[in-house]
């Protein structure tokens, strides 16, 4: 156990949130947390016959379009529920009527509180994309033994996509 | 694609560093990307017969404890191999004499340039744990029937263990 003993906001931005508080840790030591608070995310793992939806996008922190699963960040408020739904049609232009849910986890523990929510569309229709302005994605169904090999080679990179995909092809939900 | 037009350095601290940049984007719009440096991660699934070794530690983003396998950051120069090699002994106590690539894998791609690097370990020796003076672990063997599912209903929620898991019981390295 580790107790907060003082919150020390260091930067409020539009999507992270960076702490660097005090803590008093079981051993009677002070020390200090770094992490990023995030509201959390929620992906949309989306199934037609033997294939699955895969976006690719440009990654700033990483400086390439890396292999995902459409998602967003969960508004303040918002159900992650409600959040997948909307990605999957803003992204991809996909209406899904219902989602089934593929649990959450949690991506970089040491550093963020970020809780990622994962979901499968199994049915779903086409509407239209609304992207961001600054976004550019590129989406393409790509067959789920195709997606594992890209898994084992290094392709797919990206852990809610790995995560999701792993899940369901072991039916872990 | 997106250019770095400034960079905008906010903090830099112990673990992490948070920067604010400015990019072209190829509207040719300017627009502004908060992200996290990170000097990556190393992490071990370290196997014995039907068994894995799983480690509880308190994560102070989330305020639990949480069931993760052992792992650490990179040090700046340092190989992840080594790096894994290094944390399994620091944490858990065991002398690996090899490890195998298990791939690597980006935890959260939208703000963090982290990625982290995963090995198995199938021969390997008990030596002597060396904490860091505030961590406290602890691990213990689990049937991977078990850890598979811990998956499934949410006992394990970290990125890195359900990847290496996952990874391992798919043969995808």
């Amino acid at each position: 156990m580790e107790k907060q003993t003082k919150e020390n906001l260091i930067y409020k931005g539009r999507i992270i949130t960076l702490y660097n508080d005090e803590v008093l840790c079981s051993n009677g030591r002070l020390a200090k947390r770094e992490y990023v608070h995030h509201n959390g995310g929620a992906a949309i793992l989306a199934v037609k016959d033997d294939e699955i939806l895969l976006i690719k996008q440009f990654r700033y922190p990483y400086r390439k379009e890396i292999y995902e699963i459409p998602a967003g960040k969960i508004e303040i408020g918002e159900d992650p529920y409600e959040t997948a739904l909307r990605e999957l049609e803003e992204e991809c232009g996909y209406k899904a009527s219902t989602l089934v849910n593929l649990g959450s986890f949690y991506p970089t523990c040491g550093y963020s509180d970020e809780v990622i929510y994962l979901y499968l569309a199994k049915e779903y229709e086409k509407t239209s994309t609304h992207f961001d302005e600054d976004e550019e994605i590129e989406a393409e169904f790509v067959k789920i033994d195709d997606a594992l090999k890209m898994i084992k080679d290094g392709t797919i990179k990206d852990s809610k996509t790995i995560i999701a995909i792993l899940k369901y092809v072991n039916s872990l939900y």
